[in-house]
C-alpha cells in the first residue's frame, strides 16, 4: 500500500490539470503577446484563470498577478512594497513562525536597513494580538503574516490582526501568505483586511512552478522581475501559459468542490487524530477538525527520531515529513515547534502528516497501524 | 495550410517533451526537497536535467540553476552582480539592441545609483568593439551583452568582445543573454569568456516558465529570490520539476541532434531568404545562411504597414510577428531597426520570420507566394 501524506510539501497534479496543460502545450502554444489569433487564443487561458481565482477569493481579475510560485510570491509582496514605500517608513512587522520565502526575505531587507519586528505565539500557534497591537508604529508600511502555519496547521486570526494594524495605522499594507490556507480555508481579502496575499498552486494540485499573488486595487507595490511589462508590468516574462491555466483549473476544482473536498481531507485528519491520542507517548501539535487546518497534523513522538520514524514508515509506504518539507535539505529544528513550546526532547521527534484530496480515511488507519507497529521497536533500539 | 513562423517568440513543446513532463506530473510529482524516495527521484530529474545542460555547454552540472525563464535569468544576472560587487563599482556596460529583460533591469540598476552605458552597433547590428574598448573602465562590474539579437538574428562577437573587456580590466564579470542564441548555435562559455549565461526554455521546444542561468564557478552574484534555500540558496522556491526535466530533454534533443537540427531550419531560413530577396520593395534585416542565427529573417516592405500584412498573412495561416513579440502588447518602434540604420519609413512595415524544428521549406514557400500575391493589393490601399 503506498499512502502520500506529505501534501502539505507537495501534491499530485489532478489529471484534469494535466489534461489542459498536454492541450495548451500541443496545440494552444502561443505567445500571449503575439498579435495574431494564437496569441489571443493564449492571452483567453490566463484571462480565464484570472476570473476562476478572482471568483474564489471575491476578489476582481484584475487584481490577479501570476508568479512562478509561492516563494516568488512573498518575495514580490515584500519587496515590492518595501521598494515602493521607503520613503513613508522602513519598519516591517511579520511572526516567529513565517515560512522561509518571508523570513529570509526580511532578512534580506534587513540588511537592505529596513528594521523587522516579529511578534510571538502562543503554545497553539497563534500569534499575540497584543504584542501586534503594541509593535505597530506610524512608520510600519508593512504587516506579514501567514494564514496557515505549515508545520503544525495553526489557523492565524487574520482578520482581526489587519483590523488592529489598520487602527492604528490605516496606511499600513497587511500581506498574508496563504499558501497552506488557499483552497482548504474560505478566504475573503476584501472582508479581512488583506491587501496582498501569496499562494502557490503545486499545495492544490495544480502544477509547480506557478503561484500569484493577489494585490488589492487600491494597493501600490514595485515589480521585483523587469522586462518585456507583461502582466501590466507587475511581473515581466513571457507568462507560463500552461501552468497558468493548470493553476487556474485547479483553484475552481478546489472551489466549486469546497465542501466535499474539505470534508473528505478532514475525514482523514479526524481519522488519524483520533487514532494517534491513544497512542502512548504521542503529544499532537496541531489542533483537531476545523481548530486548526483540515490538511495538517503534527504529532511528537516520544522516544524516537522523526528521521528514523519517517524511514520506517516510508518502508511500509507511507510518506510523510518531519518538520516543513520546504528546505528538509537543510536541516534546522523547527522555528514553529520551538515558538509554540514543544519540549526540547520532543523537537526533533516530531512529523507533519498532510492530505489531499486523494486521500482516504482508510489510509490513516494503514498509518496508524504502521505506527503502532513501529513505536515500540523503534523506542527500544534509540540510544538514550 | 498553417505555418508557424514565430518560433523566436515561442516554440510548440516537443511531444517527447510533454510525455516526459506529464510521467512527472501524474507518479514522480514529489517535492526534492522531502526525505524519502519520492523526493530523490524528483532530485534526480533536476540533476539530469543539469547534466544535460552542462554537456550542450561543455560546463559542470553544478554551474548551473535553474529559474522561472528567461527574463529572470537576466534580472538575476544583473541584479545579482549588482548587489554582490556593488562596493567594487557601479558601471555596467551594455549594448543599445538588447532585449527589454536587459534594458529594463538596467533601468531599475540606474534608479539604485548604478551607472549604465550603451555601445553603439553597425548597420548589421555588430556591436562596436572599438567604443566597448573606450568604454571599460576599472569601477566596470559588468558588461551584458546578447549573443544573438531577437529581432534580426544578428551574431554578436562574443569571445572577442569578453576578451577585449577582460583584457582591460580582468575582474569585469561578463554575460550574455543567449535567449536566440542557446541551441542554434554552438556556446563554449569556458572558451569565450562567459562568465553567465541567461536561458529560456520556450524557444527550443521546451516548457515555458523555465530557464536556467550558467554561472561560472569562480563568479559570486547574489540570489534575488530569498526562502528555503533550493538549489544551493541560488534560487529558492520548491523546484519545478516537470518543468526543469521538460527543460533538460529539450537542451539534450538540440544538442544532440545539432546538426539536423540547424541544416533543417537553415533551409527554411535560405528558402524564405531566396524567395523575398526577388520580391521587388523588399530589404532584408538579416543576414544570408550562417551569418547571422539560423532561425531568424527580419524583411521590411516598403510601402505597407507591418500590422496590416501581419494579419493578412493570418488570414492565410500564416504567422509572423512585427519587430519582436516579446512585448507586443506595447508597440513601440523597434530599438534594434533604429540601432541598425532602417529608414525611417520602414521601421513600421518590418516583419520577423522565425523557424523551428518543426518547420518546413515548403512552408517558406508558401509563406512566399502569400506575400507576392498580397503586397500589391496591401499597397495599392496603403495610404500615402
Amino acid at each position: 500500500m503506498t499512502v502520500y501524506f506529505d501534501n502539505a510539501a507537495t501534491t499530485r497534479v489532478d489529471p484534469r490539470v494535466t489534461e489542459l496543460m498536454v492541450k495548451i502545450m500541443n496545440e494552444d502554444y502561443g505567445n500571449p503577446s503575439s498579435k495574431y489569433i494564437m496569441g489571443l487564443t493564449a492571452e483567453n487561458y490566463i484571462k480565464e484563470a484570472k476570473e476562476r481565482i478572482a471568483s474564489s477569493l471575491k476578489v476582481k481579475p484584475s487584481e490577479i498577478v501570476f508568479t512562478s510560485g509561492g516563494t516568488e510570491s512573498d518575495n514580490m509582496a515584500l519587496i515590492g512594497t518595501a521598494m515602493a514605500r521607503k520613503k513613508r517608513g522602513k519598519h516591517i512587522i511579520s511572526c516567529n513562525i513565517e515560512h522561509a520565502a518571508i523570513y529570509k526575505t526580511l532578512e534580506f531587507l534587513e540588511k537592505e536597513g529596513f528594521e523587522i519586528s516579529f511578534i510571538g505565539v502562543d503554545e497553539k500557534g497563534h500569534v499575540d494580538l497584543e504584542e501586534l497591537k503594541r509593535t505597530v508604529r506610524p512608520d510600519t508600511i508593512l504587516v506579514s503574516m501567514m494564514y496557515v502555519n505549515n508545520e503544525i496547521g495553526a489557523i492565524e486570526p487574520i482578520a482581526e490582526a489587519s483590523r488592529i494594524v489598520k487602527s492604528i495605522n490605516p496606511d499600513c499594507y497587511f500581506h498574508t501568505d496563504a499558501i497552506q490556507a488557499y483552497g482548504k480555508l474560505t478566504i475573503r481579502p476584501k472582508k479581512e483586511g488583506i491587501d496582498l496575499l501569496s499562494v502557490s498552486s503545486h499545495k492544490i494540485h495544480g502544477p509547480k512552478g506557478v503561484g500569484f499573488i493577489y494585490i488589492n486595487e487600491k494597493v501600490r507595490i514595485e515589480p521585483i522581475i523587469f522586462g518585456g511589462g507583461q502582466q501590466k508590468d507587475m511581473r515581466s516574462g513571457t507568462e507560463n501559459v500552461p501552468g497558468i491555466a493548470g493553476l487556474g483549473l485547479a483553484a475552481e476544482l478546489y472551489s466549486k468542490n469546497h465542501e466535499e473536498y474539505i470534508k473528505r481531507i478532514l475525514a482523514v485528519k479526524d481519522r488519524l487524530t483520533e487514532r494517534l491520542e491513544k497512542i502512548e507517548g504521542v503529544k499532537l501539535n496541531s489542533l483537531k477538525g476545523e481548530e486548526s487546518a483540515p490538511q495538517i497534523v503534527s504529532a511528537s513522538f516520544e522516544g524516537v527520531r522523526a528521521e528514523v520514524l519517517l524511514h520506517a514508515l516510508e518502508d511500509k509506504g507511507v510518506y510523510v515529513s518531519s518538520g516543513s518539507a520546504c528546505s528538509s535539505n537543510h536541516p534546522a529544528i523547527s522555528g514553529t515547534l520551538k515558538a509554540i513550546g514543544v519540549k526540547k526532547e520532543l523537537l526533533d521527534s516530531t512529523l507533519r502528516f498532510s492530505f489531499g484530496i486523494f486521500n482516504e480515511p482508510g489510509e490513516a488507519d494503514y498509518c496508524s497501524d504502521c505506527i503502532e507497529e513501529l513505536l515500540p521497536v523503534l523506542r527500544k533500539y534509540t540510544r538514550k
